[in-house]
């Protein structure tokens, strides 16, 4: 039993308990982490991290295969599947390994465990080298995040099911593969496996891919995957999911028309659920909310001193929003700062083209009746994209008709996910649409049809 | 003689002049544009727009020859210049009609000519097929820009010397090459050239690449581009510059030390001068300041009536500074708003790895003995970089050491023209570090690093 009393004890070390650590650290206050597997959590070893590595592989590519239009020539382009996985694997020891020494460099005590409260001020490690010693601390903040949902009965087997995990470190592309949701996981999924020869059939209950994202931008990349070879189902049920010995069957239902679909393997992006087993002792009351922790504007949980913060808290499932809502647990425990719940945040995903947003889509804006008005500049219009041969998207800003305020931001196209950075910095000042075509954009940048869609809201952009 | 009395007739048509055109149309202004050569300038037809094209060729090509690290492989790896250029030329023609339809769709007289200005009110068409035309006018607007400087006695041939024009149209790499001058044109050939194969010399004058760039960005600049193979010289003087039948011989001169380099071109891009030559008639005065058209709050010059926009106003000469002053003199001549001056700005460099900035380097809040501090943030930190295997370069962001205002920010790295952007409107709002870092930024993306420099100016960075 160890006798250290720790300022604050954190169970999961992923973007949102690493970056705790590192904040509370920087604050001068002695720390523990304690990860059941490896620094940097699903997100750095299991999801955003890995999973860009093997797109950029990806985009390479096909970025190959267009060569000829760019002047250049390749007799012979070719992927080695295991080296593009073991890149991947690579890339993510590396950030965890960078994790671990950012650790060691702010003074904070990590241990690879399970790690369980046993009340508030006492964390046990029940499971892993350090199984059986003590923790006692002032502070306990969860961090354990979420882990893929499963289909029930057919859990993931990294031949015929998959999840995230086991795709992230498949042996080689399936010659098809069905995947069941098209949220930001499933789409970028569909686009690498299909770039590296897959055959695959996305599939999406709700009427559009990436629910989460506006409309239009929705139906862009639909067409986009569609001309890619990705077979696209929307409003459509997977059901009698039947695994085989060499091919998984399911039936595709929709309107009532049920069709049925041969694959060699089924990767399953329906969700994910909270990582609560064993996270605290019976006797600690951990109120929930839809599976997930509750917590006050203080980022504590229904016991006094055990705070949570990240995926476990329930949506939006983000690293980013993770990461934000963990150093601000941290300020506010230690008086450092008033924690600031999550205002507007940015979501991407990043297959090719890249889909980032920030604030409401349009269908929002209806449905709270707001008086809104669109400015929309495609790409085609941008020199820069023109000169890079990549015009597909568009930016759509969507603004108070009234007051200029930025309520929504669209992209879709090439970089996306960096573009996105400056409408965040604008929501987050409560900037107007003015305000952002006054400020002058460099041409020749993609950025430009940032301040080309503010001014398509007067029906003042130039290039269109 | 035209009977037709304009409200606006604009002299020249390359981004201040065609910009300005489109801004008159949407204000329902009669306006007319006279351009020499084609609609689009120098910028889309010479300059931005068809180096970008060529340097996306020139990229992927490098990349081709890393596919091994992203787990694929290239073999029989080829370009045919004459493509390379061919595509460049195109896209160059897609932008200028695409320019070309925007003047039709704002109702723009489009004039393919050379216009000078008889007297206020009053514009000829002194070459060109409509030699002779006479243009009564409310409003005069010069937007005739620059072109490169010659060396004296030593005109650009297209096969010994170059200036950026002729080497835009090049037939092939040449075996090798001198580049005097390491400004943005300067440093984006040589990137250019030497992913093609070119044994390229650049030679700068000045201490450092890049010269209005940090210090810290030219030294990583300069580190990277010698171990792309780039021979670099700066602090140095070409003289005695001799142009054979096979070669072009130069002695470089630093320190008092002469060595002598012989080269099968150079290329020259020592900078530029205004294009006033034949632009008013004797008659009309201009006055001018160091070279340039002396313009007053409302851009109008030394006569009433007669304004100016662009680079033909002098530094910086950057077309989206060109078309910001030249929409500020449209919306001021026709009473729409008070013109602005042109406040932050960005300036890019699309070589690779890219270079991006705005607002003051260090050097300059040294000399103005500023109480600042900076905040340094690599990429190699960068989640997104390490996944993308491309970790060159950092964000630096210079800030008021007290109020944490943002005085200056400097990026060296892929995608640093478009991470630009969020500082621009930063710095246009007059935000604060604090504002920066608050805003959450999306994880995984490189725009992450402009938050992590904003909290290093406090020491507080999460990932270093």
């Amino acid at each position: 039993m160890s006798d250290a009393i720790y300022d604050l004890v954190i169970i999961g070390g992923g973007p949102a308990g690493y970056v705790a650590a590192i904040r509370a650290g920087q604050l001068g206050k002695k720390v523990a982490v304690i990860e059941m597997e490896r620094a940097g959590g699903t997100c750095l070893n299991w999801g955003c991290i890995p999973t860009k590595a093997l797109l950029k592989s990806a985009e390479l590519y096909r970025s190959f295969q267009k060569a000829d239009a760019y002047g250049l020539s390749a007799t012979g382009v070719s992927f080695d599947f295991a080296k593009v996985v073991e890149r991947s694997r690579g890339v993510a020891a590396t950030m965890a390994k960078g994790v671990e020494f950012l650790f060691k460099k702010n003074k904070v005590d990590y241990f690879v465990g399970k790690g369980s409260v046993v009340m508030a001020g006492m964390v046990e490690v029940t499971a892993g080298e350090h199984k059986g010693k003590f923790f006692k601390t002032k502070n306990i903040l969860l961090c354990t995040g979420q882990k893929p949902k499963q289909l029930p009965g057919l859990p993931a087997d990294g031949v015929r099911v998959m999840t995230s995990r086991e795709a992230l470190a498949a042996k080689a592309p399936p010659k098809s593969i069905a995947i069941i949701g098209a949220g930001a996981i499933g789409v970028e999924f569909a686009y690498f496996f299909n770039a590296f020869g897959s055959k695959v059939t996305l599939i999406e209950m709700l009427p559009q891919v990436l629910p989460v994202e506006d409309e239009e931008v929705a139906k862009v990349l639909e067409r986009s995957f569609t001309k890619q070879g990705i077979a696209i189902h929307t409003g459509t049920k997977c059901e009698n999911i039947r695994s085989g010995a060499t091919s998984v069957k399911l039936d595709l239902v929709k309107d009532g028309t049920k069709t049925e679909l041969e694959v060699e393997t089924i990767l399953v992006a329906i969700g994910i659920t909270a990582n609560l087993e064993g996270l605290v002792s019976p006797k600690v009351k951990l109120e929930l909310d839809r599976g997930f922790v509750k917590v006050d504007a203080t980022y504590q949980t229904s016991t006094p001193g055990i705070y949570a913060a990240g995926d476990i808290q329930g949506p939006p499932w983000l690293a980013h929003v993770a990461s934000f809502r963990a150093v601000q647990a941290v300020e506010g425990m230690f008086g450092h700062a008033k924690p600031k719940l999550v205002g507007n945040f940015p979501g991407c995903t990043y297959c090719q083209p890249q889909v980032a947003s920030t604030g409401l889509t349009e269908k929002q804006a209806k449905e709270k009746k707001l008086d809104y008005k669109v400015g929309k500049f495609p790409f085609t219009a941008v020199g820069k994209a023109v000169a890079a041969g990549d015009t597909e998207g568009f930016v759509k800003v969507i603004a108070d008709a009234k007051t200029g305020e930025i309520l929504g931001v669209h992209i879709i196209g090439n970089e996306a996910t960096e573009l996105i950075a400056e409408y965040g910095l604008a929501m987050s000042l409560e900037a107007t649409i003015d305000e952002i075509h006054d400020s002058i954009h460099a041409h020749p940048t993609l950025s430009e049809a940032l301040g080309e869609a503010a001014l398509a809201t007067h029906g003042k952009a130039i290039h269109i």
